[in-house]
């Protein structure tokens, strides 16, 4: 969606030494925006974009206009039932059918060997997955890493709308995980106990929580033991801006 | 989905003159059948459709089994909220979301330049046609013509199902597009009117009716008056069989 970072330059450079064509596309979907979300808040920096690409040898940006995506009469939805339903589909009902939707689209136009996406959003990268996955599109999804402040704080294109204020209480997420995954490490497999380490930082910190979860990292299905690949995934908000960061852990078998 | 008749043979034909290589696939697709209907009687014929096929100088069928294209844990669909809701969508209300899912999947899988469907199913063919424009799949779709028995019944691999004396009582079916066809070609415009000359063939002889609809051929939505490019369509009950049947009508500009 534009307003590239660091960590989507991370992508660029990932996909560059992998590739022999590089196509990046920058479209602010309207579809995956609720009617309460932030669309017309959301940054747009399409000049300062091209140059950054441009430097980083992209060969193609692809950046439609609206209408020529969402043409007259359009009615087609592509949508998944179940791994939508948790985490962020709790409070953004009709987000992902709009980011599958839109993905769908673009791999159709771009039809790329391999799609990267950064793992800041994993249920989105996992929806992704799983949708490539069910219709047999031919293309390979590569997760890669969250990139993050010197502080720990995973970087996103909505950071810009906090007050420097806003932003140094914006660590506690990372911290609350990286608190649980240290536990974690040292033997505590409760999901319970793990949720309550992550709170005692976040609640703290944060104006509101959306939700703090620790779910198998495959189904996105709540566990109450971490006896498995899991994921600790949080959501909250600070001056109205919603904040979303991610640790995976996972049991030494 | 197989129990092929001269209608499938006459598109394997089309097809077979236009294309380098042609690719035909059979799959009874469960999840296009609601819980009350025909999954389990849907004729199939595999064996004879192979030598069928094969005689027809077809280069690849594919008939994968249910559980190749329906893994587990798929949760993926395709769907249109419009085109989908009228004449067959009253009855069949997940019907059109199941036939999407399943050509979306297939078009990935076989990657076809073209792709070739009969006009009998017309609100099928419109909504492929329309999904895979939303999509931007990168196939053609070309919609061939009924092909009919003499008395001009409609071809269908379900006319399989009807007793003789069914079969007899089934061509009421185009009897009454027909004389429709045939006033409105001698001025009468008016879908009321039109509507009830073919309904006086069609109640006398079917069990019974789910629809008897004009509309506008793109966007299948109701007409008071022909005075666009319309489709006449019928979907009728016979012996529990349910026959569908259309004839498309346009105005002389």
């Amino acid at each position: 969606m534009g307003a590239l970072h660091e960590g989507h330059l991370s992508l660029v450079r990932n996909a560059r030494d992998r590739c022999d064509r590089l196509v990046v596309s920058i479209f602010v979907n309207p579809s995956q925006f609720g009617p309460d979300e932030d669309f017309d808040d959301y940054p747009r920096e399409l000049a300062k974009d091209m140059d950054l690409l441009q430097q980083e040898g992209v060969d193609v940006l692809f950046s439609p206009r609206r209408d020529q995506i969402y043409r007259d009469g359009h009615q087609t939805r592509v949508s998944l039932h179940q791994l939508t339903a948790p985490l962020c589909g709790l409070n953004r009902p009709d987000h992902f059918a709009g980011v599958t939707t839109i993905v769908a689209i673009l791999l159709q136009i771009i039809q790329p060997n391999t799609v990267y996406l950064g793992r800041k959003d994993y249920q989105q990268f996992r929806i992704i997955e799983r949708m490539v996955q069910d219709l047999f599109i031919p293309t390979e999804v590569v997760g890669l890493p969250t990139i993050r402040e010197r502080d720990g704080l995973a970087l996103s294109s909505r950071n810009a709308n906090l007050s420097e204020q806003g932003r140094k209480r914006a660590n506690s997420i990372i911290r609350g995980l990286q608190n649980a995954k240290d536990a974690f490490s040292n033997g505590t497999t409760s999901v319970d106990t793990l949720r309550n380490i992550i709170a005692s930082e976040v609640k703290k910190r944060c104006d509101a929580v959306h939700y703090i979860a620790i779910v198998d990292k495959k189904t996105l299905q709540p566990i109450d033991n971490v006896n498995r690949p899991a994921v600790m995934a949080v959501a909250a908000l600070i001056e109205g801006v919603r904040l979303i960061d991610n640790l995976e852990i996972e049991p030494i078998q």
